[in-house]
């Protein structure tokens, strides 16, 4: 099969391009290199079956050249996922993830390439009140503009799907850890860490509840999908059947870098305008395709954080 | 007070300015006139309150000088409601609808004016399960690129809602009926018999099931919601607590004629591509308020039959 992965160079999509490169198909990857790093496609670039096009998704004729019609499916996966800094520049999500996803679907339409597997978020549901929140949860409002982005390139998708006989995998992560994780709170925790050793300033009361998932098991999760579903319309939570607060990943952060460092807190229970202080998934509707996570949070944490001590680079200290 | 209303030369939106005027209150109403009529606004341009401002909610520019400070909220009821022909320009709802509503919503913030009201539609249900359809009904499935449009833009308003301490009052209206109702099925139904008094050709099998509202109640509504409401973010369903099938509503139409064509009907559930065979949404959140629409559908019915009789400019008739 060929293959066209948007965001190729980004954390989860460079570790699907390698999934795939493995498993004897051609991928064509895509990436403007606005947050990608070169370094992701380390392997990838030594294989033939790899073709990199450095281009923006928002060039709606580069792009046109770059997706032909041998490309069996598009993965999906270029995305402004810098959550809390929507509301310093409210155009950002807008352009990079629901106009973004217009223009796939449209080449895509031109094409007559008829599937899409997208990576959305679990943070479409908002502030859930049913917790674990299912795919067919209550009706969401939106609390960020990333969400926000998301749940409109998610509806745009659905739509496409409708009216041009595409079929689409929508898939709702949790926040995902392990190795080229390259933001987030582990990787802010860690800076300032290696910064200040002595003092750890959190955004909120540290209570906020989350859940995380593997990169590995994630791209699982995805491959095992793809296989399986023969709806028009997939949507598919991926998460872990667990949780833990922010307090708990500090403690494994800090205990794995074996520091103890004074804890000051912002305060509140949001980290910023938006944060979702709850996001637990229900993964049943994966769970019964066969699709088991093989890490548990902790663990995830752990290699994510020994990734980040090999890789000083990603933090933007010179070597 | 001081309104802004988007698209106020068209359908609802002119009686929504004609009710403000009414009401002793400032409307500035901005409209591209690429559906509106000017005639729609003949009452409001006798009135030294309103400002007719001719302009696109694309146009940035012209936006941003046309929207002041001194609005209190901004009604914001322009769309391309062009259900049926989404698939035929993909991009016209996206432009009209989503990326229409962003610029709204910016030019509000860099404003600060605080409260937007906005004329959703129950096509976001997408093919409800549950019926009638509260507002808190299952995450939906979009079926067609204007409700996935619709959904993009109440998500956004949500997300500046919550980001930018702005109150939302969003409705999500049914099909409405009456006095300038200017595109829909009764509109085409009546033109083809204008045409050809013994043939009726109807998309999909008649037995699609609808609910209607009439256009002052839909009025009535939304100025009783905007009154009452506290929330930062409020969602509405606005239509009556009844169905007709499409079949009914040709008897209503026929009878109000005084003809009986022959029936030819294209078969299928569905009208065209993404159009939703069952809407009836669920009308007890806004009934709480004390609303309670005066015209059944019938009623609305034959209002707007009578309507186009004594208006054949408005079908592209030269009189």
């Amino acid at each position: 099969m060929r293959y066209f992965v948007t965001g190729c160079a980004g954390f989860i999509a460079s570790h699907l391009v390698d999934r795939l490169l493995k498993l004897g198909h051609e991928v064509v990857g895509y990436d403007n290199f606005s947050t990608g790093f070169l370094q992701f496609l380390e392997h990838a670039k030594k294989s033939a079956n790899f073709t990199l096009i450095k281009g923006d998704l928002l060039d709606i004729e580069r792009l046109t050249k770059s997706l032909q019609a041998d490309c069996q499916a598009v993965f999906h996966f270029a995305a402004n996922a810098d959550i809390k800094f929507g509301i310093k520049h409210p155009d950002k999500d807008l352009k990079q993830n629901t106009l973004a996803t217009f223009n796939i679907l449209e080449v895509m339409r031109q094409k007559k390439i008829q599937c899409i597997i997208f990576a959305s978020t679990g943070s479409v549901y908002g502030e859930a009140e049913q917790i674990p929140t299912p795919e067919n949860a209550m009706f969401p409002i939106q609390t960020s503009l990333y969400a926000a982005s998301k749940v409109a390139a998610e509806a745009l998708i659905q739509a496409y799907a409708e009216a041009f006989n595409i079929q689409a995998i929508i898939f709702r992560f949790v926040s995902v850890l392990g190795e080229r994780y390259s933001h987030g709170h582990v990787f802010d925790f860690y800076k300032q860490l290696l910064n200040d050793p002595k003092k750890l300033r959190i955004l909120g009361d540290g209570r906020q509840c989350k859940s995380y998932l593997y990169v590995q098991d994630c791209i699982d999760g995805i491959l095992l999908a793809l296989e399986k579903v023969n709806e028009k319309i997939n949507i598919f939570n991926l998460g872990t059947d667990a949780t833990c607060l922010v307090n708990d990943s500090i403690q494994c952060i800090t205990e794995a870098l074996q520091l103890s460092p004074d804890l000051h807190y912002s305060g509140g229970q949001r980290g910023w305008i938006g944060d979702n202080p709850f996001i637990y998934l229900d993964i049943n509707k994966i769970s019964k395709l066969g699709w088991k996570p093989k890490l548990n949070i902790q663990e995830s944490v752990v290699r994510t954080v020994n990734y980040l001590k090999q890789n000083p680079w990603i933090l933007g200290i010179r070597v």
